[in-house]
């Protein structure tokens, strides 16, 4: 990873619009395209706040979805534009991210920013849509045990969205400091190494980004109770599949979410994104905020682009 | 495997019924337990006909539920008896099976024949249950492309409720005669070389028995597709679960299902059994029975125990 002042600018191509980028968080999955995940090389960041230069929104605050869908795939046609087959993903997967003074973006993929939300709230608005991708693929009722497995960003954020909907959220981590903040919140928590395998969970999310969280999932889920999984591991993984049939345990995958919904949330304050801001970085140190990320207990680091 | 004649008569505890078992089926749970899955020591057998010696149903044919629950635990109280957590299994966990001259079932778990279907149909009422469990999990649409996994009994028999209410269901096997029998039901059929891993299945069920059933089937499901996992692999497996979450799978394990549907079907010729007869056996030659079940590219092997 290298801070670079000889990149080419990025071209709007048909149907994207040229943002100017004002701040940017670094998420896990940055991490992990480090490490080689995808295979990508070019410019990282999904996670931005910036300001429209063209379009309907000229001028104005936007974040942008990450999946740039091509509108005409199979997948498209039936209203799953995140899955398009031909899909470029923001700083992921084909199409330079948001690491940088500007972005290109699907003028389809923005959304206005409200003039009162500060930016540093607004850069939460991908993430805190991941977690709410959760209730837009399973029903959460509000007697339903729920266990979040995992403390970090992205379980601390489903902890908030679920909790809102069910009385009975748990989060099980394995840092007292992370834990605390979700405490803080009015949120139940238990070390890691405290909770027994009561399988009587009716939903555990899976967090932990780490193979550890499906195994753990399997041990903690009720009979005909649901798993959902957050976080991708690399590689391969070896489990008995067994319970899944014998205790018709049920497994959704979710990934990215709906940014309406999660703007309209941090808008009216639902959910409380300010104190996951560890640290930040001006972009042009780059480099060791992403070094940074990676090697301290972290919860999320921000990189500083440009003022409004 | 031994056939005993000196094994002592079933002993009915409050609430069961001891039943003449007239036919029972051989099924690939029975040739898991024999090579030690769950640590089963008794009598095998849980699907059968027989005639109910006492209660309500005294003198008539009678098919029974597999599950035996308290009726009082956490999981009964919901709802979920046969998920119970002090459940024993009719030939499988902790309580004598089929294969003998009598059972003994809880009255609950019975359902009365109809006179006018044999008890060579009748017999399928249990497998033919676990097929209509699919449909009372998941939502099957008519447009939806369904794929079975596996040409076998259970694959057959989920191919032929499933055909029921989808116009395009596909089953793929390796075994031409086997795949003829869906054939011939006018069910589309595959040998499982032929197929191309197009990932456009809305739905694959996994009849497989085996571990290259499930990353078969992620190679074949959609983005925000199902997969069914219907048959248990014992011990552990190997795969990449990331596409679960990359492309928001479903997977939803599945086992035993409503026996009234399973009797509706049958009586109204809705689901076709006989020609998944291969063999049958009295009981005195069970081992034999048994061997050929597990040796020979059989379908359905029953039991004869005693006349109606």
């Amino acid at each position: 990873v290298k801070v670079r002042r000889d990149y080419p600018d990025p071209q709007a191509q048909p149907g994207e619009v040229r943002v100017r980028v004002l701040c940017a968080g670094i998420c896990e999955t940055d991490l992990q395209l480090i490490r080689g995940y995808m295979g990508f090389r070019g410019v990282l960041g999904h996670e931005f706040v910036g300001v429209a230069e063209s379009g309907p929104f000229a001028g104005r605050r936007v974040v942008g979805e990450i999946n740039c869908a091509c509108r005409h795939c199979d997948l498209c046609r039936r209203g799953l534009p995140t899955h398009c087959s031909n899909r470029t993903v923001l700083g992921i997967f084909n199409h330079d991210g948001a690491f940088a003074d500007t972005i290109t973006v699907p003028q389809d993929n923005l959304h206005v920013v409200p003039d009162d939300m500060p930016t540093d709230i607004a850069v939460f608005t991908e993430p805190v849509a991941a977690a709410f991708q959760i209730p837009a693929q399973i029903q959460v009722q509000p007697t339903d045990r729920v266990v979040v497995l995992g403390d970090g960003r992205l379980g601390n954020l489903c902890a908030q969205v679920l909790a809102g909907l069910s009385n009975h959220v748990l989060v099980v981590g394995k840092h007292a400091n992370k834990l605390a903040l979700v405490h803080a919140l009015g949120i139940a928590t238990a070390m890691r190494d405290e909770i027994e395998a009561g399988r009587n969970a009716d939903i555990v999310v899976d967090c932990t980004g780490s193979d550890t969280g499906l195994p753990t999932a399997l041990k903690l889920v009720r009979p005909r109770g649901t798993i959902v999984l957050k976080t991708t591991v690399a590689g391969e993984q070896t489990l008995a599949w067994a319970p899944f049939v014998i205790d018709e345990v049920t497994l959704v995958g979710s990934r990215c979410g709906p940014f309406d919904q999660a703007l309209k949330a941090l808008a009216e304050g639902r959910i409380d994104v300010a104190p996951l801001i560890s640290d930040r970085f001006d972009l042009s140190d780059g480099a060791n905020a992403l070094e940074h990320a990676r090697t301290k207990p972290v919860l999320k680091v921000l990189l500083d682009v440009a003022r409004a």
